[in-house]
């Protein structure tokens, strides 16, 4: 298990536009279930696929325990179209910045206009800093939990 | 995935205990869902660890489709623990006959008293030999599924 701590923010999406960029990896995924403190995750990627075990969040959103195990896409979207009703979409780009790893989630379908970025810490008080396209933060809202995404999707708020 | 077709007998545990056994592999497995047509299992063994996602059984219990990936053991104790309130523990031997292998559960805990044996089949229709401590059929009763025997066990029958 791994204890996840992350902090999450919305961007500006005219700097984002403006922003070179690599080319995103196109992630699909689903829930298996959810609850609160437990949530099973299956995701596919360009070429990987993923099942993820996600604990309890604390009350500020910052981290979670994580089990995550790689398997093989074919099968990842085998579980996704077997045992899920609804998926998400969505392009993600990773971007580094002041030595830290970015990723900035571009949602599509029911979700599409929502652009979110995280960025991974290794404890709650590292600091960091914030490229100039990152806005507020979001972490303790969990209306941006992907696992809420899917039920109810940014196009409805 | 995998479709697994498995046939379940109740044994003679007088036969059984006199026969010449190998060592049995010692299993703890709990659920981190179930619901009709979909189950999520993690299972200990002696040396290693397994998520097994299963999917809707035929009428008859015969066949269902089923994803398994191996996981380190230590984090199947961690998941049990985090993620399950109750667990089913077994000694489970395997042995040869007549082609086939044959697993018989012997389980303990709030189940103790039952022992349970399954053969995995190639196809429904394929002929097999019973050996002589094998007694009646119980593949279609719904009560053997271990994730049903995890909420109504042996013990309170």
């Amino acid at each position: 298990m791994a204890i996840e701590i992350e902090r999450k923010f919305l961007i500006d999406p005219i700097k984002w536009e403006a922003l070179s960029k690599p080319s995103p990896d196109y992630l699909i995924q689903g829930y298996l279930h959810t609850e609160p403190g437990k949530t099973i995750r299956v995701r596919a990627t360009n070429d990987k696929g993923f099942i993820t075990i996600k604990g309890k969040s604390s009350a500020d959103g910052l981290s979670r325990s994580e089990f995550e195990y790689e398997i093989p896409k074919a099968e990842a979207i085998e579980l996704l179209s077997t045992f899920t009703k609804k998926t998400i979409e969505k392009n993600r780009y990773k971007i580094s910045f002041g030595g830290n790893i970015w990723e900035v989630d571009v949602f599509e379908g029911a979700n599409a206009g929502l652009i979110v970025a995280e960025v991974e810490l290794e404890s709650i008080e590292q600091p960091f800093e914030k490229p100039d396209w990152v806005r507020e933060e979001v972490t303790s809202d969990f209306r941006y939990f992907n696992s809420a995404l899917i039920e109810n999707p940014f196009k409805s708020w």
